[in-house]
């Protein structure tokens, strides 16, 4: 992911784009020669970067350094190179190229990511667990389940990143103001001829739209729009980090721990959830960013203004090398998460006294009574023996001593089986791998 | 779009949510009677706003308020109101079908807008005016060509708006931790008839995703795509105000300015495109909200955690009123906006010495000389005659006069055509608006 | 909080400004009379919304419309009013006293709010508690000096908004374009004057210092700065209510409940704390508006732009809005809240052959043994008694029977008292009410 | 600036305070000798990063891997090495150290920077110049006057970044969950020692004050503080910029250029601001940073948690680049602007017949006539003359005939000198300079 936003591989997008470009004219008529591509091509990995950087300080201009500095290899070429092109032919491209390969690359990340939170999801789907709202006990639920909850928005995420790969324009051949009239002077008015130049240069980079409206640059929304993914996906990850974190606290959910890893300097019994930790402080920055995109899209001057790139080119790599490390410390803890389901079951058991509660309210209600009044008695009840040692048999004595419930001791033994209690959660689960997850 | 998300709308979802509930369940085999519907459809609009408030003072729990006053206007149905449900069942159902509303609400008029964008743009595809790089005079484009890069913007935006609308899925009846066991329950273990009745209340809602997955709420990841989307296109909007409002420095453009309308208190010659200004700061406000839904995201806890709800409350409906807004300012800017191509014209023709620049490298280029070079020659001559009285003749002479060029005086006139400078701008647009708008 | 953000308050405003204007210019020898200025008394506060709406929608002028409603009321000042003035007289100064106002209100709560902590902090300070890092179990601390981390963060934000009052200037009279040239003109090229009649209207609304340099507003960053502040604020809330969250988890706070008060529609028994995740969910918001004032100082345009004033007209008041509710759910939580000290040292109790490691390892160190060693060693007994029926006696039969650790039995039950565990957390809790709250 | 957050001088903060560290205790009696002391002081340079990443591997824990390798080289001290202490004892001092370092840096060419503008401010007070509110011709200003716009902003910032630096508090020596009950066990319960040690150990690093209550780290409150300072700065910086760049539109200031500079690879004769281009960008990358912080500290649980860690790194730093980065850059523009005060009056003498209608309002305003009749009727005039050839012949033959105005030809001339027009700019640019630059 370094490498891809790396001045090395930029500078060859660039050499790439205009042997492209000379190829395509040379085609559509131009006089170029076969000689010239050559020996553009010949020299296209010979990168010098201190040329480049000498040329830089006397010209003030990027591009134009690396034209001369590829130029002075090629002489034969000098004169057809970035021929009827403006900066942005290079620049703007190679963005887009990039931005498609980066997404292509975390987007098999994540995918590796959605395979192994699969695997879990398979093996814990009918594995018993509290369920927590407002990180209070709630009704059961199963950690198969739970997991759902998080892999649903990472699939979310990658139909998303999908679908951007494949709409991820090419921004073509479109001159200083987006205008062409550069290529239409050089191909005297045949518009066509200038289409097809566009499509040549696409095709070989492997898009199939080209961007039919720009000022000198593509929109920046397309910037937006990925940044905004992105920062979608830091916020699942964030999400699910935090989840394990809590579960860490409950010891339900270990993170794998090296044999000899220390825990703390001071406290040597210590086993902190950092990977989860880690996450959450690297997401917390991923999300922070598109704030830079919105605004430097809302900000572009009319056909285009410069305050663009030096944030672009801050803020785009670092959005997806976070996304990437992120990505790499997911698959990192999945690949090692310790997950105790016996664990869990017995604080389920620990808390059943309260998490029947909903099934006698369901059951009663069902024999006719108020739902609102029995919801009353329960609460009542609920405070009452909270404190009591067995509180499972004091709730069960007096739902069934009291004649609003209706309730038979045997019934609501019944009640108190777990498979009653998580209800539908094993097979939500395992609906969900099916229709879902293979789909993807 | 207030009302959309006023109290009175959402006590109004609750209770349609309720029957929509009962007749489902009746329909699958509940003991439910059809007076029990009855009687709750004959209040429906009956809400009582103090009893309401009244009840929540005392049980602190707004949908159990709601329930209870509910039920006090029809006592027949009082005991199979919210019969399985959990208050999310009404509160998150009510909010997908808010959401979705209102999208469908604001997309409709940014239809409007685009519609009178299109217009603007057929009506000046080619009146040529100076493109503006670094808010530098650069290459010609036409009036209209330059509207097309803030149309396609909101174009992106409208796809993307379409999308949302057509993916946002129904929460359906997933009871306090997502597990379904309420219903469970209550139909016998049958898990097929709890699908069927969230079918029947999706559907009656006009809904054709249910959600597969949940905790006690919807993913909160669909709030974030939604602003998402529309901070998106308030920085499409904050684009193109900025944009007129630069033109309206240049005179090119002005705001429809109501006959006595004052520009300023102190300075009465003024005429300030104050409306473009407006859209700005509202803008800006739009594109500050997705940090909040990023936020809440990323810090819910396990099957929910209620930090959404205050947020949520505030930063949904405030997102959607700033869209709206934003939409009706556009909408009158642009209904009344004064574009004057003549001095669009006049402004161009004084900046022609330079702007014919590229043509002539363009020309002398394709004779054969170094691209690099003549850039170099023609960068000198433009420091030499820019203070000069006709720089355009002076240019003139220099180039015709120097070999390099290879330029006849006659084919330097010809370079000079307004036609030539603007390129394919009118061809682009209007193949834009063929191809892109139209499907729209 | 709300009035004083009212159109209401803010047309007085106007008009005061608009008397203490006239009052000073006549001082300094203008020719007003003393019944033009009486009149201006007399209509103060009769404000007719409707005559002011009308004259906007023809004017398009919000102040100029103010003008017009005012000087109906009193002819006989018509043609004095606004004397010399810009819009901003009335609509800068009128944000700064508002801002002023509001700052000084919303301190007024947080000196309660602090209040009810140190004296929280008094109570608790002793009472022993599990310290928690990463939410693991780490060395013990008290009750009370946990509260001081949260109240070290209230006490800094109350020391910069007493800050902020203190320093915010009165933009005083400056004219169109921040020149103050019509004042000038009207007091014959006279700056002396010009000084006192600011200095006059400053006081009469109770500033100390005037802006020196101005446009034709106060510069925005006094937006940027007050909103920074409350937003670190609303950090500092958001952090507080989050550890209440996870306290509540452990049973060791509780929210104050209502007799009769619901904590879930499904689960009778919830105590949910509400409170501190509401505090959350509107932290978050208001944490998310700086990125206005931020952006909209980033792009004010030279002498003035008026994309600043829809934006502030939003976030201002919401600002202060939020960080007003935020400060009445803590002090209603503060007073409620429910320390249950016997829990917290119960939980202490059990982690103790953990929480004592550390006091091993110092103790050991002293008597000559390698750091890392026994840190190792420790790690490694942690590892294996995590699971064992009294793991207490375990720990001290290992380390006592090592002879790394050079501990007798005797002195290894020594390092057991809890008094050695919370080291000065007392002591820090006392001190720190000392030292930096009285001097609050 | 890098080296300031590079790992290798980290790693020497880190020993340079267990060095303090091991003073400190010593002083104070514990059995540490001079000669464990020397020996850690000479191989304090010697940092074997190769050895730091093999233990880091091993152990998981960056901390102990330092203290590991440290002991490896001086075997002698290694038994005394972070002695009661826990990592954020050396995380947590060197981040505040480098905190406070990196403000006095940046402080110094912020000064620098404020130096550039005095002398700018003084060279062009007197030189008048179309003032611009909502970028549409307004008022007469001074350029010097519209510099001091910009010099004030940078003036607050400096005032602020003085008081951080001076504010910045000494963690100390606290613990693992800030108790200092290590430090008690090892000085035998004897608080006064404690503080000693504290405060010889935060006088080494040239710090007064020490924080007096924390858990395991510094309250991230302090990162909200400086980032929110920073951000603001950044905030200042884009507006100059913005500022400059519609004032290279007119004309009226250009970048220095290098000689052989190259303003467009398309467009030969472009002069393009790119300086302050790229300050706005990199300014908006400052500005999203506090995001970061303010989450950070919003989500910090209880004593402390570690998904700070991974974010801070990335932050903080980040933002101290792009700050020292923008000040280079404005130092850089400053030194070299272009300004063009010939230009600049051109202008407003073309704007005049406009500019000059608030002269005209103000004295027949004091010639007893209503300010809204006249307003009006001078708004009527500004929309007739417009078009016109000589418009202020025109104005002046309306407004001396209009009896209305009560103005004879001599008085109508007399308003138009254009010292009049600026007011008190140059004077209020004199006194700012005077009395508030003086004393930074």
């Amino acid at each position: 992911m370094s490498y891809l936003f790396s001045s090395h591989y930029r500078a060859i997008l660039f050499r790439r784009l205009w042997i492209s470009l000379a190829k395509g004219e040379k085609k559509l008529g131009l006089p170029i020669t076969e000689s010239q591509i050559r020996a553009m091509q010949n020299c296209l990995e010979e990168i010098d970067f201190h040329k480049i950087t000498e040329y830089e300080k006397e010209l003030h201009h990027d591009v134009m350094a690396h034209i001369h500095a590829f130029g002075d290899l090629c002489p034969l070429a000098k004169p057809i190179i970035h021929l009827g092109a403006t900066s942005t032919f290079v620049t703007d491209n190679a963005d887009l190229i990039q931005l498609k390969e980066a997404l292509t690359r975390i987007l098999k990340k994540l995918h590796r990511v959605i395979l192994l939170m699969t695997k879990l999801v398979k093996k814990h789907k009918a594995h018993p667990c509290v369920g927590f709202t407002h990180f209070q006990n709630a009704q059961p639920t199963t950690i198969g389940k739970r997991i759902c909850l998080w892999l649903q928005d990472f699939l979310i995420d990658a139909k998303e990143w999908e679908r951007l790969i494949s709409s991820i324009p090419f921004l073509g051949a479109k001159g200083a103001t987006g205008t062409q009239s550069s290529f239409l002077l050089l191909f005297n008015n045949n518009s066509h001829k200038i289409k097809k130049l566009e499509e040549f240069i696409a095709k070989e980079f492997g898009f199939t739209h080209i961007l039919p409206i720009s000022g000198q640059t593509y929109t920046r929304k397309l910037d937006v729009m990925i940044l905004n993914a992105l920062s979608s996906f830091a916020a699942s990850s964030h999400k699910m980090a935090t989840d394990i974190r809590l579960l860490a606290h409950e010891g339900e959910i270990m993170e794998g721990f090296g044999k000899s890893q220390v825990g703390s300097s001071a406290m040597p019994y210590k086993r902190n959830p950092i990977y989860s930790e880690r996450i959450c402080g690297i997401s917390r920055f991923l999300m922070s960013l598109p704030q830079n995109t919105l605004q430097t899209l809302s900000t572009q001057w009319l056909e285009r203004s410069l305050d663009d790139s030096s944030n672009k080119r801050i803020t785009i790599p670092e959005a997806f090398l976070a996304a990437d490390s992120i990505l790499e410390i997911l698959t990192n803890l999945l690949s090692r998460l310790v997950i105790l389901p016996k664990v869990s079951l017995e604080h389920l058991k620990k808390q059943m006294p309260f998490l029947v509660m909903e099934n006698i309210l369901m059951k009663s209600t069902q024999k006719g009574e108020s739902r609102q009044e029995l919801h009353e008695a329960l609460r009542q009840i609920s405070q009452k023996i909270k404190g009591e040692k067995d509180p499972l048999k004091s709730l069960l004595s007096q739902v069934t001593s009291d004649p609003r419930f209706h309730l038979s001791p045997k019934e609501a033994k019944e009640l108190l089986s777990i498979k009653s209690l998580i209800g539908r959660a094993p097979e939500q689960a395992e609906e969900f791998l099916k229709t879902f997850v293979k789909s993807t």
